[in-house]
C-alpha cells in the first residue's frame, strides 16, 4: 500500500501541515526537523518530489486549449468535442487563440503555467522545440510530434494525401496542384503534401505546390493562393486541398471563372467538416476522425495529470468521402 | 483621496491582516474588535462591502464564456473575437458549451462561480431569471436580455427580419417559408419573426413558419426541418432562414430537389458567417457586426468588473447583403 504524508507525519511525530511546510519549503523551520522529516522519507522509500509537487500544487481542473484560430472550422468541430470529453471528466477549457502569432503563443504558455492549468492541449505550433521541453506540464499535441517524450494525436496524413492523390490520378488529370498551408511548419500535416509527391511523380503526372506563407491561415489568404494558381497554372485540371475550406475556394475560384466540377476540374478536400457536406456541390474530401482525436487528446492529458503514461504516438485512420467533386 | 484599509487599520491600531479577517468573518474575531472596526469605517465613510469584496476575491483575470456550440460558425466566429479583445486586456476565456442543455448550464455557472472567474458573458439561454439574478458576477449578454440590470448586446434583429422579408417580397415570392431554431427560448432573435409576420400580412403574402424544437440547434435538426418544409410546402418559392447554415441547407435541398435558386425558390440567411461567402451559390443574407458584438462584449464586463456601469442595451446595426440566392 502506498505510504501516505501522514505516515511520515506519524513516524516524525508532528502535524501533516508541518510535512507540508517543509515539504514545500514555507515558513520557519528548524534545521533539525528538517533533518528528521528527510530521515524519516528515506527509510520508508518516499518520493517527497512527488508529494511535495501534489501539496504545493493546487489541481485546478482547468486544461490549456491553445489553437491556431476557434473559427476555422476543424479546429471549431475540434475544440468541441475537446470541450465535450474534458466536461464529462470535470475539466474545463480554457481557449486560446494563438493566431499562428509566436509571441502570443508564448504568452499564452506564461499566462497558463501562472493559471496553474493542469496540463495543455497543444495545437498550434509555432514555438521552437526548446522552448517546449522547458515547459514542466502535461502536453499533449495534435498533429505536430515536438518530442518523443510528448504524447501526439494524428490522423494517417500519409494514407490520406495518398488516397486523396490517388483519385485524381484514377480519373486522369493530367496537370494536378496541392495547395496548403506552409509546409515549413513541421507539421504533421506535412505528410499529405509528402504522399502526393510520391504518387505524381511516380505516375508521371505534372503537378504544381502552392502554399500559403508563414502566418497565412485565414480565408483571405486562401483566397488569394487559389487566385493565383489558377492565374498561374490555367490548365490544372486536379486540385488536391489539404483543407475542406480551400477545396471550397477552388470551387467557388472556378464557379467565378466558368469552370465546371467535376467535368473541367476535379477537387479534393481534406477534413471532413461538417460544413463541407452543405455544399450545393459537396466536396470530395479525406475525413479525418476529429470526434476521436478530440477524446483521445482529453483521455492522454488527463492520464498524464494522473501520473500515468499514455502513448506517445497515436495515428488514427482516416476516410475517403467521395462525393461530388471529383 | 479614497481611505485604504490601512486607514482603518491605524485608526483601530491593530493590523491590516485583521482588518481583513474582519471583513471576511475568517477565523476568531472578538465581538468587542469587531464592534471598533466597524465604528471606525461609519467614521471614516467607507465602503466596507467594496473593500471586503477586493480583499476576499482575487482577481483571476478569466472571462467565463457560455456559448450553445462552438461549432456553430457565429458562435465561432463570435468567440474567436471575443477572445481576441479580452486577451488584448490580459484576460483569458474559459470556453463553456451548454449545448442548450438546462443542466450543463447551470453546473458550468457553479463551476465557474467556483473558479472565481472574473465574470461571465452568455450567449446561451437556457436557464430562468430567477436563477440569473442570484448571480452575484458581473454578466454581459448576447442576444438575450434577461433583466434590464444586466448589460445586453445583441444586432438590430427586428430590423434584420425586416429587410430580408422585403426582398423576398420585392421579388414577387408568393409563398415565404420562416426557418429558424426553437421561438420559445425568448431570445432577441425572435424580434425576426416578429418582423417577418409583419411584413407578410401586411402584404398579403402567403407564409409558413417551421421551428425546431427546444434543444434543438444541430445541422441534423436544421436539415430535417428543411426536408420536412419542401415536402409539405412543395409550393413555397421563398425562404428567410435565421441562420446562414440553415440558409445553406435550403440551397442544399432545392439542388437535391431539382429546384432552381434563384429562380424557383428565393433564399435569405442570417449572420453573414465567414463560410456563407464560400458557397459555390452564394447567400444573400442579413450581417451581423460580429466582430463589434465580441468586442464590445468584452469592454462592458470589464467595465463592470472594474465597478463601472456600461449601458444596459445596445443594439447595433445590421447590414443586407445582396448575393446570389435572392
Amino acid at each position: 500500500m502506498a505510504v501516505t504524508i501522514k505516515d511520515i507525519a506519524e513516524k516524525v511525530g508532528v502535524s501533516v501541515t508541518t510535512i507540508s511546510r517543509v515539504l514545500n519549503n514555507r515558513g520557519y523551520i528548524s534545521d533539525n526537523l528538517k533533518k528528521r522529516v528527510q530521515d524519516a522519507m528515506e527509510e520508508m522509500n518516499y518520493q517527497p518530489n512527488e508529494i511535495a509537487r501534489s501539496l504545493s500544487r493546487k489541481k485546478s481542473n482547468i486544461i490549456g486549449l491553445i489553437i491556431p484560430d476557434v473559427s476555422h472550422p476543424f479546429f471549431a468541430e475540434l475544440t468541441k468535442n475537446i470541450e465535450y470529453y474534458a466536461y464529462s471528466h470535470g475539466y474545463k477549457i480554457l481557449l486560446c487563440n494563438s493566431l499562428l502569432n509566436k509571441r502570443k503563443e508564448k504568452e499564452y504558455f506564461d499566462l497558463l503555467k501562472a493559471s496553474r492549468v493542469d496540463g495543455i492541449i497543444l495545437g498550434s505550433h509555432t514555438m521552437g522545440v526548446e522552448e517546449y521541453r522547458s515547459i514542466k506540464l502535461p502536453i499533449v499535441t495534435i498533429d505536430r510530434q515536438i518530442t518523443d517524450s510528448i504524447p501526439c494525436i494524428s490522423s494517417d496524413n500519409y494514407e490520406g494525401g495518398k488516397l486523396a492523390t490517388k483519385v485524381l490520378i484514377d480519373k486522369k488529370c493530367r496537370k494536378i496542384a496541392y495547395i496548403s498551408g506552409n509546409l515549413q511548419l513541421n507539421l504533421l500535416a506535412t505528410k499529405r503534401h509528402d504522399a502526393f509527391l510520391e504518387q505524381v511523380k511516380a505516375n508521371g503526372v505534372e503537378y504544381v505546390v502552392k502554399q500559403t506563407h508563414v502566418n497565412g491561415f485565414n480565408l483571405e489568404d486562401y483566397r488569394k493562393l487559389v487566385h493565383a494558381l489558377f492565374k498561374e497554372h490555367p490548365d490544372v485540371d486536379g486540385v488536391f486541398a489539404s483543407s475542406d475550406i480551400i477545396a471550397m475556394e477552388v470551387v467557388r475560384e472556378c464557379h467565378r471563372l466558368g469552370k465546371s466540377i467535376p467535368d473541367q476540374v476535379r477537387v479534393v478536400g481534406y477534413d471532413g467538416i461538417e460544413q463541407g457536406y452543405f455544399q450545393n456541390c459537396e466536396i470530395t474530401t479525406i475525413e479525418q476522425p476529429i470526434k476521436d482525436m478530440g477524446e483521445l487528446a482529453v483521455q492522454y492529458l488527463i492520464q498524464q495529470i494522473a501520473g500515468e503514461a499514455p502513448p506517445m504516438e497515436t495515428i488514427l485512420p482516416i476516410k475517403l468521402l467521395k462525393r461530388g467533386t471529383a
